[in-house]
């Protein structure tokens, strides 16, 4: 049976989703606690790639197994197996046409910044420090990228893909306190381009560009017209749907 | 001179605000930090203790020192000194007559809940998971505390205090996604009364008892009628004021 897993992990002392030699990978972790769970070896199929250091609230995943734990049943007994920073919220079995990769529809990415002039420990664990930042700019650039649009700008140099072109059906910027959220939905997204929309967001409010900029990167490609790449602690995958 | 300091702290491995033979405490870690920027013993006086666990956004303290480090100078020192999980936020000479403790007029703190049937660990560290909670109840409950009371049934067993009398100025409840904050602030708080008061609104969301049981522990100050004390992760003193 093919079975479906939805994912939250604290990506702080992780590789990232994948396998890699290099450190441990949350792939890595789970894979071993299924395999002590059901003594076979099994490989998992993420929704994509997620960075070392990104975090997950809604990661999915799917692998396929012959083993009799029913698959509802598989989430409590993996967690009693995986450690605190990595655990599986709900699992269930899914046709052996659900692909977790090729099926996402729409995934949601959430970036958090804290505003204050130097580190707070309560904070920056899982968002990045920015002195200030200007809701209304941020919302102006945000809405320039909402819809289809190619986004090549907004793809971290060296990465290769089909297309670049993906359409964002939903980009808004919250503050509560002195915590700024940019929360964005959309049919997929390219290699780091959370994070440089992100970069181009609080780029553009402290003034390092204008709006003529980003209009222009959206039609040239440029990556040099946009802001950086945000620091990954402050991403977090929030949820991958399917219909 | 009087310093007083405004600290951020991620309480999960200490032992509380207060020194103690059986671990670290937050206390300790500063005060060694101030002995080896100044080369001078010192003693930290806090507007209040926290307990094992608990964490602070804003906590404040004082100090004396005949240090020639300017006082609004002395959090970038400190924080090149302290650990990640501690950190001073803010530092100024403050008169002779400044007391964090005896001198605080109003105390903010805030108790977070999270929504799930299982474990989330991005949202673990910072928050206590339940499985629902009514709003409507919460706030039901919330409304019956607001104002001048005996909050003698608010108070861990076994304590001893002058007078159990303190005043709720506002107690909200809000939810954004699955989280849940009740905010608190007052004129102070007895030992345990934020996480007692959040485990009586959960008790009382959950239908553990009435809104008269509630009502009745006011009156009496029988710690029976009232919820449990809540996990010590889910509290963060937010801050504390002095005018």
């Amino acid at each position: 049976m093919r079975v479906m897993l939805k994912i939250s992990y604290d990506g702080t002392n992780y590789v990232g989703w994948q396998r890699q030699k290099n450190g441990v990978s949350v792939q890595e972790v789970i894979e071993n606690s299924i395999e002590k769970l059901t003594g076979q070896k099994t490989s998992l199929t993420a929704s994509g790639r997620t960075d070392s250091g990104v975090h997950a609230l809604g990661q999915v995943a799917h692998f396929d197994t012959d083993s009799n734990v029913p698959a509802e049943r598989f989430y409590l007994a993996l967690n009693t197996i995986l450690p605190d920073d990595i655990k599986i919220t709900a699992s269930s079995e899914v046709d052996k046409s659900f692909h977790s990769r090729y099926g996402a529809k729409r995934k949601t990415y959430e970036y958090s910044y804290y505003l204050s002039e130097v580190k707070i420990p309560v904070l920056e664990r899982f968002a990045t420090r920015e002195s200030d930042l200007d809701m209304e700019k941020m919302r102006e650039a945000a809405a320039l990228l909402v819809g289809e649009h190619d986004f090549k700008c907004f793809l971290s140099t060296g990465s290769t893909v089909k297309t670049t072109v993906r359409t964002i059906y939903d980009l808004t910027v919250t503050k509560t306190d002195d915590v700024v959220k940019i929360r964005v939905s959309g049919n997929g997204f390219l290699y780091n381009m959370v994070r440089i929309i992100a970069g181009t967001l609080t780029a553009y409010s402290s003034g390092k560009f204008t709006l003529e900029n980003i209009k222009t990167a959206l039609l040239t490609g440029d990556r040099n017209l946009v802001g950086k790449t945000a620091p990954a602690k402050g991403l977090c995958l929030l949820n991958v749907e399917y219909a």
